[in-house]
């Protein structure tokens, strides 16, 4: 058997089951792989004849048969140096993952692709997910490729360019009078009469398993040789506690040494359990209290495994950092003029960065990779912008004298 | 000397200059490589260990220094079996290759990464461009990434996500009362005044060159079977034009044999000079006529290279079709449900293939490439569409009996 799940609580396994739910104990389940038999197939060398997307790490993936993996060219996507910031700022190196790249330009396409497999191999034909914006559009795309119908529960002020997505992919598109998690209750609640296949955040294995394939990624493409920091904008949590596995398990195939990576995670002001559970003696609650942050994947005021991300943040000598929305907007506009099309969750990433460097947490020899975990343009209210027209260079040069 | 410029007219050899502008005869320059030299690094062999970008094609770029390139993790995109829409088809198989996943969402990431950094070699720090957007854009975000200045010059029609996009970038950017000759005139008349370089279509040898790249790209990815037919959108030419020069090139490299592709260039209903030539006896000539098509990249009526378009359809045993603004709309909603975001001109693709379908053009056994050439996004106009907010699934029950 190449993989199982296994109980993060008490660590009973058991076979693979895509209703398999929790743990007779309460705790949750992972998956677990035989990385023994794994390194029968999956070498270093191995790679370098593989397909460029995630499934180039299909032996870490929890599909039976390829013939049921929905994919449509996820994952793998450029790790860029920022080298005209690299020599601007007190550090040694810095990339930017553009994630803005995967198909429906969002890194949730990578859990969708395993999810949806995973549905696929279990005959599965409907499905149901509550999302800020970018995990619906993911999935509505990926349930039209896999021929599923899809339904999406967005709060009511999610962007209206990822709404229209979401109908354009063809998914039963809903607003909810509420947060993320309103919509999550809304589809527990019809699950039974519906008949719907939750793929929630943490409600099923194979979305975390997918964000796990952006650490290995990184991996891969530094050369096995891991950065110092790792900057990711953090809502539910799952892309880091995908990353933060996928750099134990290329420890334990022996791909990787040393230290790992300290994690940085950042939110916006407003919404910031993480941040206040590392003030608080690292003890996770859910923010009881006004939620006011922008309509973001950041804005997540119940991550389901909030104590798991605090103690993988302090496991890695990282931190957590709320930055407010006018930082973000600043920082949007510092990667925009660098040639890069940022979210407001990937330019929060810059923000926290400056943050860093302001309060001495980077050294000029640390190399620092950022999560640009979706693009700008999905966010782009509509302005009225008046642009002067011109109809010669004559009266373009009368507008525009030196 | 690994590449040089060759008239395509006299055959006159020259050394590569940016400046080198047109033979003496007055033919257009085409950069050629010795292949010969070429062949000792780059095998099909050796392309397993580099990087998942156009840049691992390296040696058949005319760029002399390896640090003057200018790359953001464009190129490599995937080719995606549609299987669903294979079955449902008759034809053999069918791929879109997603350029929307580009860097600035679109395949003209392409021939900008290569132009600046042919620019870049050259010490250029000002650029210009005439364009329908998508190339406006992708200028914009390589000229920030690259430290340059950007001027851009749209047609007023242009989508306004799209000029949104080369603001954010930080270009300058100006809208013209006319079409994307109109905004060429503009460039060519400030030129000497403004000392900017000219990157518009067939200005200068880079942008040819890195559409070469999509060409290399299917091939490598169809493990050097190329497909029979080819479907692409097509304005001023370059992506034609380049991939047929990434096939002779291949062929001479001995990395493919046999038949090449039939290249299908599709053209909207409008604004259609390719198709008309292929009408009367394959004679080109620039649209004089009313140009009433809309604003997208295949809205060129004056394409530079338009005789030798005609010449490389006909000597591929392809064809020209023009689509009308319904049928690509309707293309757009089939592409959606399959999970497919595409743009008017990738849509467009779609719709050839069903009229070529139709009209006994591609048999059972044929296998086609479509070209996905930028983002549905980019192209949205704002909607006040509104959906039913909910705030329990008992509601949303009451909204949706079954
Ligand atoms: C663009 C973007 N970035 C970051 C996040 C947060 O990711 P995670 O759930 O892995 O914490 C989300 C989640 O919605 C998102 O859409
Ligand atoms: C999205 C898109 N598709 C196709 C084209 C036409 O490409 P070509 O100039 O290679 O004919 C353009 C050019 O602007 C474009 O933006
Ligand atoms: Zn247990
Ligand atoms: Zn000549």
């Amino acid at each position: 058997m190449r993989f199982w799940l296994e109980c993060r609580k008490c660590g009973k396994q058991i076979s693979f089951h895509i209703n398999a739910g929790a743990c007779s104990c309460g705790g949750a389940l992972r998956v677990e792989y035989d990385l023994e038999l794994v390194k029968h197939t999956l070498s270093k060398e191995s790679l370098n004849n593989r397909i460029a997307s995630m499934w180039r790490y299909a032996e870490l993936l929890p599909i039976e048969k390829t013939e049921n993996i929905i994919t449509m060219g996820e994952g793998f996507t450029p790790l860029v140096p920022l080298t005209k910031a690299e020599q601007a700022l007190p550090l040694g190196k810095l990339w930017v993952k553009r994630e803005e790249q995967n198909p429906t330009g969002s890194f949730k396409a990578r859990g969708f692709s395993v999810a949806l497999s995973i549905a696929n191999e279990y005959g599965i034909h409907k499905v149901a997910v509550n999302s800020n914006g970018n995990a619906a559009s993911a999935l509505a795309a990926y349930a039209g490729f896999a021929g599923m119908e899809a339904y999406v529960f967005l709060p009511k002020d999610c962007p209206w360019l990822i709404i229209e997505e979401c109908l354009h992919y063809g998914a039963h598109t809903y607003l909810v009078d509420g947060l993320i998690q309103d919509a999550g209750k809304l589809i527990r609640e019809g699950e039974q009469e519906q008949k719907w296949y939750n793929v929630g955040t943490m409600k099923e294995p194979g979305r975390a398993e997918g964000k796990k394939t952006m650490g290995l990624e990184i991996a891969e493409q530094l050369h096995w040789k891991l950065p110092e920091v790792i900057i990711y904008p953090t809502g539910g949590g799952s892309g880091v506690i995908g990353m933060w596995n996928a750099f134990q398990q290329l420890k334990q195939l022996g791909f990787i040494q040393g230290d790992l990576p300290r994690i940085v995670c950042i939110q916006e002001t407003g919404c910031q359990p993480i941040v206040t559970a590392l003030q608080n003696n690292d003890l996770f609650s859910p923010q009881s209290e006004d939620v006011n942050s922008s309509p973001t994947g950041m804005r997540v005021p119940y991550p389901p495994d909030g104590q798991l991300l605090v103690s993988i943040i302090r496991q890695s000598g990282g931190t957590a950092l709320a930055v407010s929305q006018e930082e973000i907007r600043q920082a949007q506009l510092s990667l925009g003029k660098l040639g890069i099309s940022s979210s407001p969750e990937g330019a929060a990433t810059w923000a926290g960065l400056i943050r860093l460097l302001d309060q001495g947490g980077i050294s000029r020899y640390n190399e620092v990779v950022l999560f640009n975990t979706s693009h700008a343009m999905k966010y782009r209210q509509f302005s009225h912008r008046t642009l002067p027209v011109v109809k010669s260079y004559k009266e373009w040069v009368g507008l525009n004298p030196s």
